[in-house]
Parts: structure tokens; sequence; C-alpha cells
């Protein structure tokens, strides 16, 4: 045990963003590896609103993680210290009388918060945007560890976090189902899965559920070379085929009628999966639908891989603080866990590589990405 | 053996209407109970399409099914003598000259090409629109038996037949990973299943699943009373709601205003979740997503309940014909399966009775129905 | 609501015999159910323990279930009203200073602290055993409902009930994955299930799981046919082999060498797996594997379907005490819920019918009995 | 394309050792990359017995690998060509009148059998054994690229391979299943898993499914440390606990009394489990059970992240080819894939290292190694 860490007497956990299974993982070995030290452990609710909102809570908004309340948690969904996507601090949004909101910083009042209850330490659990709030309130003194959160797959300092192998899997089980019912059918289907900037699900599912086609942002598709593989695997007497498509997937340039006058901004690309099948449909003259998995994909008991790698960052984390760590994040460098200095865990935005060994794959097996 | 059945030396087997998980198995008793007495045994492509259009299938339109072909089989979905849903040849479409179609009637052809081939019996695979046209064959002298299909469990013969449990265990898997997902974020999440006239599986999956609404189309909805649900379980503490809603769930007149004027006949209502998620978020101020299983429930590999259905009714319409029997279809009486004639096979639809164990369950549960 | 029930204000809930997937659903529906009624809803820890001895327990033997407590556990296996393997109020061992047991009849002793509890009412879910009690304390005078609970599916008066289906399935699924390791190694692999009387679960999962040969406790077995069986196939093609075994499976008389001086009761017939195995790779000349699914099918969560079986047998316990019922147990028979005297219950077993539908399509199937 | 590789016009494939969830999907890669490169793919029957002893074969021993033969194949357990389990060729048994085996070096045969089919290169599929033999078949002249395969993830030059999170899955489901029993029963349930010489499966499948004590080949236990927490598990209330233990796990010198006797190489091991079990209910005076999942780890469906390394792996491997590689064996080092010379991949066997991250969080989360 460092010095520093002599200190720690009370660590506090809060988790932000969306629901991505692992969570209560996280939690459960970050509380046993934490009271092993003889540490207290506490969670925040909903994100830092606990600290801030107490009187919001029945239970005060701080709430003490005993052995007991972790015992058989790690293959749960969801989080046990409530609701995950809560406000930035130093951004809240403050209703105004004429119902618009105004950003007001409450950082100091969330750092007197937790001088005042005595934590030493906090866990932040997240993605981009909390990691980046974890290191302002670092900046400001605050010992912290991260815990990379990301179903996306698309924080750039870890190999992989939890979550994503669990949407992975559920996508892939579902190609499996549509399969035999695209080929009974005769049809294509259009299966839309998450990934607004990064194409990690949609590749890895692609290719793991035998797509034909894999749509993603950082390949611009032409929706006529989708059509084209369509066909010939038709001439070729597979009368069906199975297109996976990121929500965040983008069009070149002036190709594609249907959505050339509408898309401006990624933000505005939820229903990006209807207008594909539309002009697939019309392209190819085949019956086309449509299957948006979204929503699925968050939630849901973790698989055993990322019920491991959420359990070793949480206990991580805590031997990162027992460390004397301060202002990291911790990450996966498989078969290891390392720190990352908050600071860069941000910085970029992890795309596929073009020439990746998955894509080299896919291309090998023949998988159309629309270029 | 019956002195009927010893004339048998040759039965084909064709499937009609959507992909069931199942049907594989089906062909598969069906094939190694009727090797098993001797019988050569045929699966016909494409429906009836392989004894009408041969030359469009490179093997001529007709499979020999031997104990090769059907090993391995049982698990898997899809099925392995083609594509399922094609026309009726009572009323085949021929395509005009202008692009627009008539529909003939080819069935003394099809009889003819029974004949030629020296087929003594058919089993048939499917839904009621395959059970009419079995019993109409069976009606001009061809010996049939009928095997049940439906996924929606609408069929009033049968208690119920393979697909459906496969279909509602998927959608509990499903709603299983929906749970965390709103509870996290706070939300209501509406999930639309299969069903256009019968409330089956909404009904089973969302007593199964733990949902707090149901809309089937046996009882009109009214969204205000959902919304009262949904606003009395935040009250409560409950701060989301999962609403399954069967696609051909259906509003009480007038009370909803999306829908009001758009809602003619049940065909129409492919959108009905789309619309009802609009109302909801509106009425309840809360945030409203949609999930729609829709494709995802008629595929992928049978539940162990779905195959040994399916199983039996393979063997039992072998069984059937070695009987003597003609013009039936078998159905499940648990524990036991049964004889109906084909010609009450469809007289009714199998709606949810309003006073059943499980609508009495549900309301027990507190489930609310929109009414 | 009849003129008896309206005197119900406390109901309480037991479980005995062995852990079943399920008992949580009847659980839930039962006390939501009860608390629709405005009846206080309570369970008994461990059996009938928490009520003959609530000094073991800190809550006192007898937990308040509110709508809180029955959240959310639909799905999760086991029973949050503790351990389910628990004596007989009318046979209780009672240790003397010796170490041996006798047997006393607390009965009476049990009957006062329903009555100190002021609980009108009693739930008793569990097997034979269980129900054999329940009619005995209905004889004394408590108002008592049944629910019954069998892994084995061997209880007579219900076509079926929770956990079987769910056994079956992961029989199922294990059977799935041996399948190709016994094709790839050349083996045959011998998989021992539960039912020590009824051979339901090694049938059900052996015909959907493609098993070659099924040994059940209703058909006496002769390994030198289940031999030939495994060399036939050989010869055949097929070099590989699946012998599912009921665990109170009995050879036929003499026939079978390693078995046959050992086995007196079918309570001692633990090892018949073992036995089977040894004896096979001796017939067989090939090697053979022994796998026991055994406690693997007990726990875990249950499937859809007998979430939904137990959910309608708490809410129609229920019910049925509404309705002013007494010494009855709930049963399914086939779309819906019946009553029948808890003095019949158990008085038959239900073995196997060697002529019932299922048999017949194994029979078809080509599956071997060892007859 | 190399100059080198400009040469390959036919590439055959071998699979050799267990059964392991991913080899079709390492085919299907293999052969797709190697069809797109107009290379001609065949594969081997049974290891090399289909070009040493063609004779036994319908089709002679080399299956041509067409687009058509692949098919479908990514999700399905086993390997389409055919046994896997297949002797050395420097090695190869060969029996004597007298009923013994004499080995003989027959690799002079296989190459000329390479030759006279004019195979250009051979990809072989394998663990340490097949390497070697890789190896060795390279120094006589043979282009080979080796693709690792070992469940029990023991190759020390790759992070992971293919089969490994199939089986740590399967072993984490039979856990949860069993929670439930042993905590309603009140059990020790011993869980016996693979890993002869290394404790993987046991580890990361104990961490991940909330085993109580882990024990593996790496750390000799003292069964009286496992007792002694099982008895405290007892004392704090929670009444049961769940023992994984690889196969090849050792007892610290003269502590067992059971086992001491009677092992002598960790070959004999197979039974560990059941001494345990035996040696655990003594010292505790619990109800200790055995559940061997061996058997059941092998086989499957592969993993969505099982068939991403398999067919990383496959188009990996003819890349290799294709870039003029020779003599190396494709490895996984997150996120990439490199290639490591045939001579390194088997000089080290990847034991579970004492510091690893996985067991720092295993210590943490308080399990018990019996140590």
């Amino acid at each position: 045990m460092s010095p520093n860490s002599a200190k720690i007497r009370k660590v506090a956990i809060c988790t932000g963003g969306g629901d991505a299974p692992g969570l209560n993982a996280v939690i459960r070995a970050a509380v046993l590896a934490g009271i092993g030290r003889g540490w207290e452990m506490y969670g925040i609710r909903d994100g830092y609103n606990g600290l801030m909102l107490p009187e919001q809570f029945v239970d005060g908004g701080l709430i003490s993680l005993t052995r007991d309340k972790v015992r058989g948690i790690t293959h749960l969904g969801g989080t046990i210290i409530g609701t995950t996507n809560r406000g930035n601090p130093f951004q809240y949004p403050v209703k105004n009388p004429d119902g618009s909101f105004t950003e007001i910083d409450r950082s100091d009042e969330l750092m007197r918060s937790f001088a005042m209850h005595e934590i030493d330490a906090l866990i932040s659990v997240g993605g981009d945007g909390s990691m980046t709030i974890a290191n302002s309130l670092a900046q400001k003194g605050l010992r912290v560890v991260g815990v990379p959160k990301t179903i996306d797959n698309d924080l750039d300092q870890t190999v992989v976090t939890f979550g994503f192998d669990t949407a992975v899997s559920f996508a892939v089980e579902c190609l499996d189902r549509l399969h035999t019912t695209a080929a009974s059918h005769r049809r294509v289907i259009v299966v839309e899965v998450m990934g607004r900037y990064a194409g990690w699900i949609a590749l890895e599912s692609g290719v793991a559920g035998s797509a034909d086609v894999v749509l993603i942002p950082e390949i611009p598709f032409d929706l006529k070379k989708v059509s084209q593989k369509i066909l010939e695997r038709q001439r070729a007497g597979s009368n069906f085929s199975i297109v996976v498509v990121a929500e965040g997937a983008i069009p070149k340039g002036g190709t594609l009628s249907v959505l050339e006058k509408e898309i401006g901004r990624a933000e505005r690309l939820g229903g990006v999966g209807e207008k594909i099948t539309e002009e697939l449909q019309e392209l190819t003259g085949k019956e086309t639908r449509l299957v948006v998995l979204g929503h699925l994909l968050r939630g849901g008991s973790p698989t055993s891989n990322d019920r491991l790698i959420a359990l070793r960052f949480g206990a991580a984390a805590i031997r990162a603080l027992d460390e004397g760590q301060n202002g990291i994040m911790v990450a996966l460098d498989p078969p290891t866990v390392k720190y990352v200095p908050l600071s860069d865990a941000t910085k970029r935005m992890k795309n596929v590589p073009l020439d990746c060994d998955t894509m080299l794959t896919a291309r090998d097996l023949g998988v159309c990405f629309g270029d």
C-alpha cells in the first residue's frame, strides 16, 4: 500500500451515460476490492445528482455499498445505483421561467459535497463525456480514477471495454435468426445496429453473422454498389441478402436520391436504415425489410467475456487508487490492464482502420462495403 | 397397416406460407416415418411451384428426401425444401402484357402433375390458406393430410402448434433485455410483436416478460388508460414502463387522434407501434421508444418444445396416412395428437378468450390492456 | 367473491422439495393476486420450519411479501423464501442423544402456529410429498390449496407443470453440443438425466435432441440391443451415437453383467449411467464417455413456457381460495387450469405410456429403447 | 501478391486434435480467401489420413472445398472435413500380429502424397501436437502455415484462440444454473472443468461465474483451506458454496488423505473432482455434489467472439501464404494478428501467471485458491 493511499477511507462510484451490460460487475468488483482494503464504499445515485440534488432521493442520494448489496449482481443488466444518463455538473441545465434551459457550472458545489461527505476518491464509470468531466474534477483536486464504458467500442485508449461483446453477441444471434427468414422469403433484410461514429458493432457482427453487406461510418457507401452485390448473389442462386448498417453510416456525396437532400449531420441519421431499405427495394426490385436492433443491444445480462472485463476494471480501479494513482483511466491492453492519463482518454475516437485485420478478413470473405 | 394405405408408395411434402421454426423437424419426422414404412418421400420445391413450374428448378422441382437429406436438421431454422411463401394453384397469378395480374385456376394441371409423378399422398404443412387449398385438393381426389403451422397461434382446431413457443421465447428474451435499459434511461419502451388478428404472442410474452401494458386485437385500446397506468407507476417509484403491442391492435373508436383518420383495415396496421409510441410520448411527457420485433420472431432454431411438436406432427401425418386417413389435419390436444377434418380446420380463428386463464392471470398481475 | 373467501385476510406460501425453475414466478403471481384482493401475503421460510423453528431465523421465519419484494423476480431461479428441501411436520426428525433420529408428529404445533399468526389459508408448492402433507393439514382443518412442482413431470393429475420445460430445454442444448464432439471424436456419449421413476425428461429431450438411444424406467433395457443399434449406425457411416439414460432406468432381468448383482432398489441407481458407459464400451469396442446432467437441470432461469405456467398456477391458487375452494390442487389441462382434490393428487404416478404419441414418434424416428 | 505465392495453385487444410467450436469458421474463411485469389482449396479427411489411407474414404480422402461447401457453416460446431483426432505421420501406429502397436515414420509417404496431388501448401489447424508435426513437415520442404487451436488456452504464442470463449461462456452458464440449486439445497457443488496443465478455463469461468473457490494446476491446493472458506461463508449466512476445479489441479504434498496415495502423474487425474467432492463433504460436514462439465465444453456453436477469431485466423493463413510466408503460425496479439515461427509456437506452455491481472481480480473478489 502506498503512502498516498493510506489516507483513503471512503470511495464513491458514479456511472454516467447509457446502460451497458457489465456496470454491476464493475460495481461489485470495486466494492469487494475496496472493502477488502478496509475502505467504505458508496454509490452516487443517478450520475452526480445524488450529491447535487440529495433531497430528490429517499435514501439521500448516496448509497452505502456493502458486501450484501453487491451479492449476486455480476450477471444482472442495468445498474444497482440507478439511472445512468444524467447531466454534466460543469454545464448543468437549469429551466428558465420561459421553459428554455440555461447551463450553469455547479462543479464547485459538487466538490463541496464530496468534501462534506468526506469522500476521498471517485471512481467514474462512463464514456468520453464522463471521462472529460472526470478529468476536470481531477484538475479541481478530486482524486479520480476512470473506468471506460462504451458499447460502440469507440474509445481510442482501450482495445475494448465491457458491453461491446454482449452487443455483438446479441446482434449475431439476431442475424442468425434473420438468415432463415430472409432465405425462406427471398428477401433483402436490412439490419440497423448501433454505431454513430464508429462501425465496430456493424463490422464484427456482420462478419461473425455472415452478412453480405456491411455499411459503416468509416466508408461512405454507394447503394448502387450494394444493389449490384445483391443482384450478383441472386444470379449465383442466393435469393436473399443480409445488409448490416451502422446507424451512423453515410452515403457517398450525391449518389443517393432518397438521402441526399436530408442528411446534414451525423446526429440526424437515426433513420438511415429506413431510407436504405426503401432505396434498395427500388434499386433491386426485391422485397426489402428493415430490422432496427438499437435498443436491444444496450441491455441484458453481460456475456462471460464482458463480465470478466468489467470485474477486472472494477478491481483495477481500486488497485490504482491503492497505488496512489490519480487522474487516470484503466484500459485493456490484452492480456493486461494498463493506466492511461484521463487527459489522453478522450483525445481521439477509435474508428475502424480500413486496413485492420478484421477489415481484411471481411474483404476476403467477400463482404461488400458499398465502396 | 390399413388396406388403404397398402397402396401408398410415394408421398410428397409441401410447405406454404411464411417461415416458422420447426418446419425441418416436421420434414425429418415425416421422412423417417415414411421410409420406415417402405415409402418413397419427396419434397416439392417452393410450395406447389415445384410441380407446376418444374423447369424453373435445377433439380426439377421435386426432391427425393432420403435419410441422409434429413440428418441433423431438427434444430435448423428455415426449410430444406426451399422458399415457403408461394401462390395458390386455384388462384394462380399470371402477368398480363400490361403488367397487371389475372388469377387463373391451375389446380387440374397440378393434379395431373401429382398423377404423372405417381405421388399417392400429400402432406401439406401450412396455415389457414394452405389448409383451405389442401381441402380443395382433397375434394378433387388427392389423398391429403395437413399439418398446422402458425406462429401467431390463431388456428382454432389445435391447442398450439410449432413456431409459437420459439416466437414467445425470443420475445421474452428481448423484453428481459429491454427492462434494464428502460429502467436505466427512465423510458417507456413500446415493443411491437406479431399478431395480426390474435393477440397470443403479445399476451403470453407480455405476461412471461413482465410487461406493464399489453395491447391485443381482441381488446380495443384507449391510450389515455395506458398513459394513466404509466403515470401511476411513476408515482409509485417505477420510472419506466414496458408496453407490448400486437401488430393488429386497434384503438377504441375515436379515442386516438393520431390513429383515427388513418386506420381502415387491419392490413394497413403495420405501423401501429409507431403511432402508439408518438401518442404515448405526448400523453405521458416521457421519452418513449419503439422496438419492432416482427421479423426476428419468425426465424431461428426452434425451442425444444417446438421441435417436439413438429416431430410429433410430422410422424403423426404419416401415421394418419398409414391408417387410411384422408382430408384431415393433425392437431394437438395435450398430451395427445388428434385428427380434425380439413374442412373444419379453418372455419374459425382462435382469438384470445377474454376470460381465459392467462387473461385472468394477467389481470391479477396488474397488466393494463388499455380498456 | 364467495362468502367463504370474504373471511380471508392473511395467506401464507410455503415451498417444499428441491429447487425448480418457476418457484419465484408462482410466488410473484400469488402475492400480486392476493394483494389485489386486499389480502396480506406471507412466505414461510424453509418449508414449514419458519413456523416451527422461528428462533432459527433472523426475520422470525415469516416474511411479509409486498409488491416490492416480488418485483423483477419472475425470471430468477431459486426461491426468495429460502431453502426448499425441509422436513415433514408429521414425521419431524429429532436427534436423539446417541446421534440417531426419531420422527415425531409436530403437526398440532404447526396448526397452532398458523392460528397464532392468524393465517387463514396456505398455498403449498411442492411435489407428491408436499401434496400429501398439504392434504393432511387440510384434514386437520387448515384451508389449503396446492401447486404442483415436479421437474420429472411425474404427477398424474396435471398434464405438465413448471420446471419440466426448462429441464428438457437445457438437456437438449447439451445434446446439441455433444453431437459435434461425439461425431468429431467418433465416440459413444452416454448422457444421464433426471427421472427416477418416470422417463419424461429422457424421452422428450432424447427425441428433440436427436438421440439414437433412450433408456427409461418404463422399459427395462438390454444393452446388447443398444450395442447392436450403435454398430448398425457405424456400418451405415455414422461413427458416433448419443445414448440418453434416465437415472432410474433398469436393465432387463439378468442381461447386464455389470449391473445385475448390484441393483436392488431404484434408490441405489445413482450410478446407472456409469455402469452403462462401461458396459457399452466393452460391448461395442468404441470409446464411450459419460456426461451426467443431473444437477444442471434443476436450476437456472425458467423458460418463457415455465414462467407462464408458474404465473398461471400462482394466480389460480389465489383465485381458488377466493372462490372458496379448499383441499384442492391447481393443475394444467391445456389450454385451461382445473382443480383436483388433494386426495387424488398423489394417488398415481404419471409414467410414460408406451403407446403415447411421443413414444410412437420416437419409434418412427428410429430411436432405440433397448427393448 | 508476392513472387513466391504466384506459384500457389492448390492448398489443403487439415485439422488435428479434438473438437473445438470455430473449426468450420476457419475452414470457411480460408476457402473463400483462397478461392478469391484463384486457388483451389481442399480438405484432408481425418487429419492426414485422407492422404495416407485414401482407400478408407468413399470420397478418396481429399475433398474439394467450393463456395457451396462452406456456405452457412460459420456457426456450426464440429468440422465438415471429418473426425479430428488422428495420428502423427512421424509416429504412425501400426498394429502388430500380437495386437500391440509399433510406431513407424510415414512422413515421406505423406510428402509424396502431397506432391502427387500437386498441393502447393498446407494449412494445419491444431494444438501443440499438430504445430510440432507441421513444423517437421515444413522442415521436409512443405509450405506450411499453422492455425492454433486449444480450448484450454495453453498455447504461449497467442493471447487467445478460438474455442476458449465458447468453453468459458458455457461453463459460466452452468455456474449460473448451479448457484440457485446450491443455495436452495444448502449444498457445496464442485464443478470440474477442462484444463489439464493450465487453469485458464477454471479461473475465467470461476471469476465470471462468481465461484467461491477455484482450484488450478498452477496453485497446489490444500482442502483444509477450502473447507475453512466454506465454513466461513456459512458463518456469514451463505449456506452454499461453488468450487470450480480444473481437471489437472494438484493437491499440496501430503495434505490430502484421499488423494495422496493415488496421484502420480497429471495424466491420471481424471477423477480429481470426485476425490475433492468426497474429501470436502468429510471436512465440512455439508452435502457436497459433483458436476463434471468436461465433454460439454468442447462442442456447440461458437460464440460470436470465437467465430470472429476463427474467421480472422482462416483468412490470415491465406494472406500469410499469399505474402510468401512459410513455417509460421498465425497468432492473436489484440487487436491484430501476427506471425510467429512454428518452431517457437510450442516451446512453452502458457500457464496462468500468479500475478496476472485476472488473478489479482480474483483475489480482490475473495476467491479462495486453496493456498
